[in-house]
């Protein structure tokens, strides 16, 4: 009987050696029997693992998914619900800053086999899916809550910040893997949010400051007037 | 020999073929010797219009981009570069619009099978990456042509607008494609540019009027001051 680590090990073997072996002989004409055998398992082995040969190349996105509704799930009081998602995804690269190497490895592949780049795209639009109904069912507290544009704004600021995440992994796989990519996440994210967050809430911080001087006052008078304001 | 308007003919005659057996048969269940008895083609000739059984499924992509590519070409003198994405991705709906009855048979069967719903997402990147590319070979002239984050924000931008095109056409689509689908459009578009256009540019429009009357002035004073100021 494989122990839970075991079967975590196994399942790792059988992706690592699809991976290195579509990039030496190509994915289409590298068998599950090949994949099963240079992983020293039985060709049952690997469907118990993987329903078809293409999802070994992804072998790490269900784990990610339940650990991405965890963070969810722990949502902070009154933290708004984009900053949750935004903490959220950062779950999503540090699955892939886990082995940059492999990361490095699969990227290669899939720019030169459509079938895995289209798997991938559907893969990654679970995450996108899991954000809106997040965002649906916690509003702003800062947008009107029946708003009828709310669901609109929940489906594009999943979108949006899904797309800030694949935009910094993609700059990083191309560079090679190296770099800080968590902090080029949250530089992103952050440009992203600015944006996101409810324009009106952004136009009620700019307020306007009034202080009124005696005519006549010197500089030194008024500056203290608006510092004082200011305050 | 089949002209042009034959053989676009012929295609949409698969197309149908397959969407009703499809949908009466199940799609795993169906094959393509079926598709083309019942459009009263050969096999070979369903492979002249079709890779696979399931391209068969989505018969207007090709076309559509092709559509989009040149409303981007044709961008209007000073247009901000996503008001020139927001028009192009019109053509994407009018595609579904165009065949309401169809569209609404097609997303029924996506919804049934994965395969084909992978499909369709797979499809609908290639649109996103479009809408990426001009927007970075085409920085906005409200934003900082330089900035380090102007290929982020193309690629976000781009995601914002499909999100909101494909949020339109879901709902559209499950109310069973009545109503006015560009309309709601146009509608999310504009919320979702609002949130898009650079916030400086935005701020900048948030003009203070400053007006002074005399001490003891009467209303109807101010107020013709305060619109003198505002004109």
């Amino acid at each position: 009987m494989v122990g839970v680590s075991g079967r975590a090990r196994t399942r790792r073997l059988l992706s690592a050696a699809a991976l290195s072996l579509f990039a030496e002989n190509g994915y289409d004409s590298t068998t599950v029997d090949q994949i099963a055998a240079a992983a020293g398992v039985a060709r049952r082995t690997f469907f118990r693992y993987f329903p078809t040969k293409e999802d070994a190349v992804f072998p790490d996105h269900d784990s990610t998914l339940v650990k991405v509704s965890l963070v969810l799930e722990a949502e902070g009081d009154g933290e708004e619900p984009i900053t949750v998602v935004c903490r959220a995804i950062r779950e999503v690269l540090r699955m892939y800053a886990a082995e940059a190497e492999v990361s490095v490895a699969r990227y290669r592949l899939l720019r030169q086999v459509p079938a895995l780049r289209e798997r991938e795209i559907a893969v990654v639009s679970r995450y996108e899916r899991l954000f809106t109904k997040y965002l649906l069912a916690h509003p702003s507290a800062s947008a009107s809550p029946d708003s009828p544009d709310a669901p609109l704004m929940a489906e594009v600021s999943a979108a949006a910040v899904v797309a800030a995440h694949n935009h910094v992994l993609r700059r990083w796989l191309r560079g090679g893997g190296t770099g800080d990519a968590m902090a080029q996440l949250d530089h992103a994210l952050r440009a992203v949010r600015d944006g996101l967050v409810d324009p009106r809430r952004r136009m009620s911080d700019r307020r306007v400051v009034v202080t009124v001087t005696q005519a006549g006052s010197g500089v030194d008078e008024v500056l203290d007037a608006v510092r004082h304001a200011l305050n």
